[in-house]
């Protein structure tokens, strides 16, 4: 259908004109996101109502044109991507509804909210909501929802999906039901809304979320081990675990991401270490301080050369910034940056060090790791520069052997950005032929059409990996 | 088919015979539940290989013959019962592995092993398995799996599926799939694990699972606070939540439970109250020190009438033990017991004790009421004798009342129970044509002949409640 036509129908059904877009260069804006390609869509609606939604749904199935849910478009893996042209749909301005009930610890949100401000309003009842993706201030809770986010504080508090007990949704086919509720247990039927979350946008539109909120911890404490060997490092790590200590962070960094850091900004950072742990404790004080000696004396044991524990919350902020500058230090080099996730068992985090180091000789690429490493979930980047071919070429081939090496270590594709289109071709891999087959015949049942963000999670025949933006 | 020649077939898949059972005994003895009703199969297979299994769903889609999973038959709403007779799993005598890794902090399990073993397993390695449904002793976590079982420490803790991360399950056509794996974080398209988990058996049969563990909190510390007006009990419970203490456990005995524990042995309980809760913390022995003062503080500001501490373990041992023999007591009058678990958020708590205060006086029914006040999981009890035929027909209008008035306040049909044959009726009333037609889809495309654990969760037309064995 033109674009003329389709904007005619779509005016009936949203309430403002304005929220139609059917500029080129509006269309452009949302072409992409955070990952790879480009593909144009027909129209833009930022509806606002959950009618709007059930009703552009309903028109969608009747004239086959595909629909693509869409928050800020900071996925890493293409989810939002109109890869078949189609209607986007940006949610992001509706972002009206957030209250916060501290009698039941939640808060209901609409899907345009962004996720950090819900963190904020909890706050203001002694609440946290604890998921924290490192994109928590630009990102909105739908897309988080869509691709059930995790982030730091993964370790001790899981991840988004931990904390949505209720949803409303719009189903493929444009009819509204509602999932759970307000209460955190709840077997009543099958789970739909752990199923539709991080489902990728492709079994329904959340329109509403209801989470959990925490009680919010009485303090924390922040430190720092250096170790010269990432193996020791490793030890460290599940020992601190056993000893009954559950740190709410747990990051690690390896020497390459320490280097491009300290080149970044000079912290005083050891250049010559082969990794860098920094754990966050949290509760109550008089335990963390406690806790905190006890993770330094293993530290100390596990062969750690150096332990700087933070004693003010300035000191906390200065030990942190080496992570938090790690995004910015590693793409000075070259434009681009391509972040995986695989995941590997925690005891499998110095196998995987290894064949990251292999993987890197290899293909010549050039590749640091950091990430959670307390739930075992690695971020594998790679900086390289979109627009050299041949270089390209020996990512493809290098992020390929990082799936395959995460797999056999019993690990995972995707920790927490997603599967989308660039990883679709290697969930057989994965999953088998049977275990795929099992995700898509729930796809085909909800959605016999499939207009809901088609040409996501699931691959099409003899599709490949393709780095580039062609 | 007869069953000798079910029989025969079957002893082409099960390598010993004697896990085939075919005398009227046995078949008896599989033909109930801790529910209500009597339904005879036509034959009890005991497997112990995951190919078993397959084989089996695969002869039973060829011969169209229903299939029941069962663990020890601790149901409290159905689940098992093979309802439209044919050939019931008894998966609780595959029991052999239980292991535990304390570097990935995982246990694997085969279906059979009893919960409270996974637990005494990671006891030995500074770790535990938190789901504690009351019934664990006896209880396969097989079971715990199909029906996402939940207990007291659900309110920080969670329920089992919480705990799950990764599965081996059979098909309903008799495939062989993996889902999840060894990595708390994962995702690699839609959420299979958390689906099955609580779907009741009817998605798939668990032949093995990977659970989480976590590190054994250092210390516990129970109290007991006592309160005249039910309503102060439920203002105790927000602000103790709220203040940043979120205990371990935090049940409610309303004084029918009071007076019936307290008839059945005396324990010098206060049969005059209307509440009682019993709160524990755990965590570090100087914080949960501090933590259970201000949560005294709380009770008292609560216009609790009196407050006590246990300073020893065999003091709060003392404490439980008035809710440990709550089963035991209120069925000491009469015989049949009809356990429901209607949820409500934490706030409705006051409003949904009025409402069943209201539901005892309107239908004259011996119902008292305790539970995990905490997450709102309560546990209306209606004691009844399933030979009178006139009282069992109020009780079934008293437990029809108690599901609208829980749905009413925003609440749910089931909160660890399930739904099985007992609570189909009232699938609807919940969920809504649309919502409970989502399942169905699910359903239908996983196992389009409707070979497993047919007549679960799904209504029948017209299906009404019965409470009795006919």
């Amino acid at each position: 259908m033109n674009q003329e036509r389709l904007a005619g129908l779509l005016k009936n059904i949203v309430v403002e004109e304005k929220r139609i877009l059917t500029d080129k260069v509006d269309l452009y804006s949302y072409s992409f996101d955070a990952s790879f390609g480009v593909h144009l869509p027909d129209i833009v609606v930022q509806p606002k109502q959950t009618n709007e939604v059930a009703a552009i749904m309903k028109l969608a199935n009747e004239q086959a044109i595909p629909v693509y849910p869409r928050g800020q478009g900071t996925s890493l893996s293409g989810g939002p991507l109109p890869v078949n042209g189609g209607i986007v749909l940006d949610l992001s301005k509706w972002d009206e509804k957030l209250d916060v009930d501290h009698e039941d610890m939640v808060a209901v949100v609409s899907p345009g909210v962004l996720t950090a401000d819900i963190n904020d309003a909890a706050l203001k009842f002694g609440l946290i909501y604890p998921p924290d993706p490192s994109s928590s201030n630009v990102s909105t809770i739908g897309g988080n929802l869509a691709e059930n986010s995790g982030g730091p504080r993964g370790l001790k508090y899981g991840v988004t999906k931990d904390y949505v007990i209720g949803l409303e949704v719009v189903t493929p086919e444009g009819e509204i039901i509602r999932t759970g509720g307000r209460t955190v247990k709840n077997v009543t039927g099958y789970d739909l809304t752990k199923l539709i979350v991080g489902s990728e946008g492709t079994l329904g539109i959340i329109t509403e979320a209801t989470l959990r909120l925490f009680p919010k911890p009485q303090a924390t404490k922040t430190m720092m081990a250096v170790f010269d060997d990432i193996v020791d490092s490793g030890r460290a790590i599940t020992r601190i675990l056993s000893s009954g200590i559950l740190p709410s962070k747990l990051e690690i960094m390896d020497n390459g991401t320490i280097v491009a850091v300290e080149e970044y900004e000079p912290l005083g950072l050891p250049t010559d270490a082969e990794a860098l742990l920094l754990i966050e404790l949290d509760g109550h004080p008089v335990a963390i301080e406690d806790e905190i000696q006890r993770v330094e004396t293993v530290c100390k044991e596990s062969a750690a050369r150096d332990v700087r524990v933070a004693n003010t919350s300035e000191e906390a902020a200065e030990l942190w910034r080496a992570r938090k500058l790690v995004s910015p230090a590693i793409v000075r080099e070259k434009p681009t940056k391509i972040s995986e996730d695989a995941t590997v068992p925690r005891s499998q985090i110095p196998a995987m060090f290894k064949r990251l180091r292999e993987i890197r000789e290899k293909f010549k690429v050039d590749l640091v790791v950091f990430g959670h490493a307390g739930d075992g979930n690695l971020h594998p980047n790679i900086i390289a520069d979109k627009r050299d071919e041949e270089e390209m070429r020996r990512v493809e081939q290098a992020v390929e052997e990082i799936f395959e090496a995460a797999i056999e270590l019993g690990g995972t594709l995707s920790g927490e950005h997603g599967i989308g289109t660039l990883k679709a071709p290697f969930m057989e891999m994965e999953l088998g032929e049977v275990g795929l087959d099992m995700m898509k015949r729930i796809k085909e049942s909800w959605d016999p059409n499939n207009i809901l963000n088609p040409g996501k999670i699931f691959p099409k025949p003899g599709q490949r990996l393709v780095l580039t933006n062609g």
